[in-house]
């Protein structure tokens, strides 16, 4: 259920709301729009009668309730308007949404070891990347497959963030490694075979780092949403929707099928930010430029690609890596397709300028770890 | 298998190979490209050695084996060379290809009259596209569903034809309707449902038709390729491929899935033009532009799209057509991105200028109906 | 609509209700039941008033709309009352429904030569099959690939019918074959690829031969009744369901995969009978067996298996045919389980000893070829 | 890698093949078939000859490598010995395998309270079963929906035990929770949305539980037997497989389909036990029971099914909980096909007569939790 305020509705009119909605068994939050003023309730409100609320202020427009099954994941939750998922890095902040610059990620499938992921890291930064990925800890399908160097990458990750500035994505697969993985990371990322482990959803939602929630292979957008909902339901309202593939029937000339049907989709029934994967999406290097293209032309906020500074001796995923030299030439593909759009990609320079949302959530913490 | 000529080679030494390969039991195609002539070779290959090919002329350079079960769809088979599909319109060449600018194809789900077809048909032209779409005979779910109106919008379709110039691309449902639609049609459609009728195959294979081949529903790529070698086995060059989406496990909020990765995929698999269906590949107006722009950005040669003058009353799929107010707009936007990429969308300024490329197989029927 | 009568209706007052009914625009069709007279209703119901219709007679009990979308096809349309698809053969006529003898089916991908489809139709026959399966004309996914002998197929079949008496169970492809088909099938295929060719499943309606209706490879179970339903509204009430394995995602260990849940969910859904195919739905020979009895556990009323005197020299789907030996082995574990479920086998014992139902359809030509 | 033994081989022979073995870097099991004596070896075999190792013994029958990417899970590993997964409950040994009684599993999909919970295991133990399913942890795809009364619902398990003497099957959903869920459950379930947690995978193949693999909504069969792959590497051989149902494109009439045919493609590659859940496997009460048919006639080693005192007031999966009567009636059912196929349904009164295998390796443990 929401409650649509008057767009000058005083701050201490608002606090009263809040203190008056504080009988019902419910808990708020304020999204202050560019248009109006948003309060989201959340809890058992199918039992609340809507004319009680309205009568509590005049200050209230309207009071609509959420027909969704995903609630504060879907777009009415914030009235239309786009959430922006706001992330420190060392090298300043940088923002992830709709009206802003689409954010690009390079990096390696896994962190094979310091030279590489250095020499990775300084060449990103370079194109105007201000993310790092890179896998510390791997999802395999074989026990006897290379399951990432663990803790000794996390270390190899925080000395390529210190050197470069870059702010670091890497995957936690157990909530008993989350305190680690979010001693490194500017965003966490939940790979697409976890995300219904519904325990590891619960235990992100209760830090305040950005997550970065992959697609299951097989997940239907609904089930997709609501994985991010068990994150925002636990208090952690920075959450980045990534689709990387899905499963199809034919598996014989890309690894996956990338959806990116799922960006409009998206758009017309989230707020939040979206990230696509054509790596993963694809499997194979030769197609990954022309899906990014695509992702942007559909609408993308965010792009992640792997690269490795040599792909053919890749520990891991090799086939579906660019060399540097590729990535360059698609980032500037990627560049003039997003401003025909009225869009531009991040650039290094732009992170002083970030403006940062008046009551920007994720700089207070909502819980610690 | 195919053999490649040295570019210099002379006409009478072709015609000499042609005929000194007439002791096989082949049958020969040349296919004279930029860089290269080739002469593809169909039939019993799999007993002749290559060696003895390759003594045959010096003008031979290469004699190459096909190891994809489709041969004659396959890139190796024109070593390379897109084909390019002539299609002759009232108002001039158009042509599919690679190399070309992107053709664009508007029109209604069904005919539902004489009105509402000639006024589209207008607008198309008007908009620039070359082609009016728009069905005769329906495949629909339930029998008790509008079926089309069959022969009489046949007729509707040639005085929209007559009226505006414009080439028509209509579906063929049954070898008895063969040549009734063929009187009409400049592109024959050969519809997702029918994709592995083979007998209506091998019949469209032995017109002179240029040949619009849908992907079936769940087709894997490979199947899709080896529907088209059907066609071109019966002598017909002329097929474009059609993605219109593919059924996935989630049909919530649209209504395929539509493969935007196919023409990556496909663009490396073989030579023939790719054309993208949004249409029915999303199932929802709102989807459709999005999903065009991305289909431009990944490099397919057209895009075939359902408008019609008011989708609220529309006899079939209304709900994914654009009014003629979203599809102005969209191809505003096409426009743009495909500069950004190196190409440009078809326009009726360019007909006139059409070269014809000098063996141009479409002109010479191969055989009549 | 259905009207459901008291059931000691007389002839005269079903006869009379028949006459006013002409009023409205519907066709109408008079099912015996066991337990209750039912007319179906076909047409444009939606404007009738059931309170109308009620009052035309006292013997009128209920008068009730079918909501599901096939109409003729569903089980309201029968008041529960499975239907009993009834062929003629030489030997004599069997009967397909829930209530008979389980009928199997027997014999090769392919009619290959005289010698082996004689052969196989004798060993069908004396395990106690009442059918020969045969393809004449065979879809293929390659061009290349053998085609079927065609007509002189279906001379061979025919041989095989006069010399054995067993039924002929040959797949149409195409209506400018089915005259053709239909003067040696006592039943008629159609096979996957074509079950939503509406321009043949309406020609197959307009005959009175029984019609074998295979489940398309990614049909759902709405659509296949939907295509079952344009052969009942065609006028041929002679449809037996034959599932055959549906497309997954994993296609390594098993050709297709063969969805047994759809016995139960189509008896809850349709009064046709069901038939199961697990050699296509497995395509391998050693995973027959195992699904055949599994078939006859979940209830199917028929099972039809490729079994070749030479499985390792066949044509085609050679591996997933079964030797004479493995089949007459499978045949007395099907007897075996089908007892312990109150049913049994089809024996050519039981074929003089048919019953026929009082107003058995097929018997009486609806409409000529 | 296995090494086949002379079927008389000695005590001593053995023992001296394994300390000749420890030079290599692998590590070896014993596993002593009806047939034949097989040593396992799992490690880097790659770079062993094999010649090497025939030559260390003449006990030596042959040395094999296994070729399929899950070693200890496939049924070479085992040269075709089925496994054995000895169960220890109150009432005694319980063995899941193919040369063993069909156990029979029964039980609500959470346990609600004691009453409920108690009132099943009295009843699922009248039938014969051995053991209780009942969830603690529940894996819900929305947050708001009842999540399981997790450690609560775990003592009441234990009641349930108490009084009945019937085994626990119940779910772990994260490593943090092992430990407890372990202190219960006599055979841990690994579910779905689970099947590749690879830590969580680690963590149960490190403890001497049973566990009980359910497979993903989308795995291929071969990720399954890797997913076991993982139990088996990390330790522990107790692993049974339990299909429940896959996600296909048709969810309109099934919740999933029930993939019967993995039951023999299983038996062809793993010497694991198999386990069908047609509850989630249909998620309808009424298809249930032809599906737990068609299970055992198709071979499974293990039936599981949802029972509920009062379905229609159950908090989670009621459309799909058998009632008590339907559960009985079932059984008879299940029973009577068991028979035929020469095999039987577990019942309390072969809990004594267990003979445990010589080395059986479940009741020592490989390591404490």
């Amino acid at each position: 259920m929401i409650i649509v305020l008057k767009k000058d509705s005083s701050a201490t009119e608002i606090e009263r709301i809040h203190q008056e909605l504080s009988r019902w068994n419910v808990t708020t939050t304020t999204i202050p729009g560019k248009q109006k003023i948003v309060i989201g309730l959340v809890g058992d409100t199918a039992n609340i009668d809507t004319r009680q609320i309205q009568a509590l202020s005049s200050s209230i427009e309207q009071v609509l309730r959420i027909n969704k099954p995903f609630k504060q994941a879907s777009q009415e939750f914030r009235y239309g308007e786009p959430s922006e998922v706001v992330v420190s890095t060392p090298n300043g902040f940088v923002v992830f949404g709709q009206n802003h610059p689409i954010v690009h990620i390079a990096g390696p499938c896994s962190v094979e070891n310091e030279e590489m992921i250095v020499q990775t890291a300084q060449f990103a930064k370079a194109t105007g990347a201000s993310f790092l990925r890179g896998g510390a800890y791997k999802p395999r399908t074989s026990p006897y497959a290379f399951q990432g160097h663990g803790e000794s990458a996390l270390g190899l990750l925080a000395t390529a963030r210190e050197i470069t500035g870059l702010g670091i994505i890497t995957e936690v697969m157990d909530t008993a490694d989350l305190e680690k993985v979010a001693s490194v990371a500017d965003i966490i990322q939940i790979g697409a075979r976890n995300m219904q482990n519904f325990s590891l959803l619960k235990q992100v939602g209760t830090t305040n780092k950005p997550i970065l929630l992959k697609r299951g292979l097989s997940a239907t957008i609904e089930e997709w949403l609501m994985a991010a909902e068990y994150i925002l339901a636990a208090g952690n309202p920075n959450v980045i929707l990534c689709e990387r593939g899905i499963r199809s029937f034919d598996q014989q000339y890309t690894r996956n099928t990338l959806d990116i049907s799922a960006i409009p989709v998206l758009r017309s029934l989230t707020h939040l930010p979206i990230m696509i994967d054509p790596s993963h999406g694809t499997g194979r290097s030769e197609y990954v430029s022309p899906m990014a293209l695509a992702a942007i032309a559909a609408g993308a906020d965010s792009i992640m690609i792997e690269v490795h500074p040599n792909p053919t001796e890749a520990l891991s995923d090799g086939p579906q890596s660019l060399t540097f030299e590729q990535y360059e030439k698609l980032m500037q593909q990627m560049n003039n397709i997003s401003k025909v759009l009225g869009r531009c990609m991040q650039t290094s320079e732009m992170l002083n300028s970030v403006h940062l949302p008046k009551f920007a959530p994720t700089l207070f913490p909502i819980a610690s770890i």
